[in-house]
């Protein structure tokens, strides 16, 4: 697929933050950034812009709140044609400050929102857009919410200044004729607007959706680094990269990346193809009951845990 | 997805035992057996047909042969309406023999050919048409032929008694427009015959295709317990029973075999998805250079191994 409008995202240290509260060391996060830098992409996520007060510093490192100082110790020195990106809950916003774009390393604000937030998530679209950021809407969730309700938070965002709006398929619950439905739908109610997919990988369906997503006209699309995410993850980066033909991307430094640094990580943290969050994902849930069954001794009783769950929700 | 017409075969011990050459145990080949007939599979494969000439037994496990007699020990004394199947390899026939299906416990012979081969193919199909049994043709390595040999291939299974023909991605290569493409092909080729999709999943890709398949009017999938099968694996069975919504197929028997028996032997044997595996199907080959880069010391090599290789097929 070559189509020079598509741009990829990686949410590595953003996605991946949720797993480990943020603690990725400056040096991993500078060698991610010099590896996606060589490979092309055209965006990097370095993590979300928290609250302080709603976020407590001693429970989190540093890309729950992405200063930009910070971030501009990571990438100095570094050179790169590659955008960044954060990420802020719509629901979430308290004391997050934002300077003008030009006195900022950050390119994109992107704002992840429910359905019923998108009031809140155009108020902060809004002001970043005046401040002269790229912004995305990101909105979650999107298996759960009613059509009449979807088409209305649509029809809002349509009026306001955001570049992109993203289905994000936060329970990994839908199947790829979904995904052509949604951003049909998407691009129906938001005319002149670019649509982009976020997905998640619980059913092994990240990438054929992302793919799916692309064939009808999505343009933004999201990966990560061997899909490193909370619980089942994402897209994998290296699929992504492996199926785009615009010559620009380049897989061997995502490869290089992968083999001396997620492989061994793996080995730490966990997330991937996990039975306990594909059955949430069958029964559209949110994954918190795989979260936390995942930290007790009965992980691995996935028949129990599914059958629990289907009389828990029936 | 519901249709009635759709039915499932489980490839575990087959695909499985290209791992271990075949040497699953009795105990684990019977615990599968009844729990696929627990969750109303259709067909479960036990193993290859395979000449002892070319095969020598000091090398396989039972499964390589498929003797009518061993596969009546596992099954016996366990309730079950599942029928059973064996793959025999067109090209590897040598003293394989046949009795009347009647005589036998299997029900069904799938035939698996390059194209090259469909000679061979149907000349064994009409053989075990003949003596009564279901028959299928597994065309593999399917993204590597070409049209016009492929069409001859199938025009000749026309005109033979075989019952299903399927579409195998045999390099774990194709994506879901190229999935579509070939099922409509086969079924354009084929009238009257029933057609088959057997994915891998080098690419995460096996449970998309298998979807899509469906969609276009495959009504043979095959799947296996937690993707069990050579390098990357198949399309994950219990993806696919979560998916049908037919009411006679149960999950909660295929979850309870898999935390059981599945999640430690993964600890012992490869297989899923697993970076050089990815490369040789992005790269449209055989996973053999993927299989002996795994047996190295170098087996995390993943940049220089895809370097080399898009070098060497250059």
């Amino acid at each position: 697929m070559y189509r020079e409008k598509i741009k990829v995202l990686d949410c590595t240290i953003r996605d991946g933050g949720l797993i480990n509260n943020h603690r990725f060391t400056d040096e991993f996060v500078r060698t991610v950034y010099r590896a996606l830098s060589h490979a092309g992409l055209d965006y990097m996520e370095m993590g979300y812009r928290s609250s302080r007060e709603l976020f407590l510093p001693e429970d989190y490192g540093a890309w729950k709140y992405c200063d930009d100082n910070k971030i501009r110790e990571i990438i100095d020195g570094i050179e790169s044609h590659m955008k960044l990106s954060i990420m802020v809950d719509a629901h979430r916003v308290q004391e997050q400050e934002f300077v003008p774009v030009d006195e900022s390393p950050i390119d994109m604000i992107r704002v992840a929102t429910y359905v019923k937030d998108a009031d809140k998530a155009i108020k902060l679209l809004n002001k970043t857009h005046d401040l002269g950021y790229e912004t995305t809407a990101n909105i979650m969730a999107i298996s759960k919410e009613i059509e009449p309700d979807l088409i209305e938070a649509l029809e809002q965002l349509a009026k306001c200044p955001v570049d992109i709006v993203y289905v994000v398929d936060s329970f990994g619950s839908l199947y790829c004729e979904q995904v052509e439905y949604l951003v049909k739908l998407f691009k129906e109610h938001l005319p002149g607007k670019e649509i982009g997919v976020h997905c998640h990988n619980n059913q092994q369906l990240a990438y054929a959706n992302t793919i799916e997503g692309i064939i009808h006209d999505a343009n933004y699309v999201d990966g990560s680094l061997y899909g490193i995410g909370r619980g089942p993850g994402n897209c994998c980066l290296e699929l992504l990269i492996g199926f785009l033909k615009n010559p620009k991307f380049k897989l061997t430094p995502v490869l290089k990346v992968i083999q001396d640094h997620m492989i061994p990580m793996r080995e730490e943290i966990e997330w991937g193809y996990i039975i306990p969050y594909m059955i949430t994902s069958i029964l559209n849930e949110h994954p918190r009951a795989a979260i936390a069954m995942r930290k007790t001794e009965d992980k691995d009783k996935y028949a129990e845990f599914y059958e629990d769950l289907r009389d828990a929700i029936d």
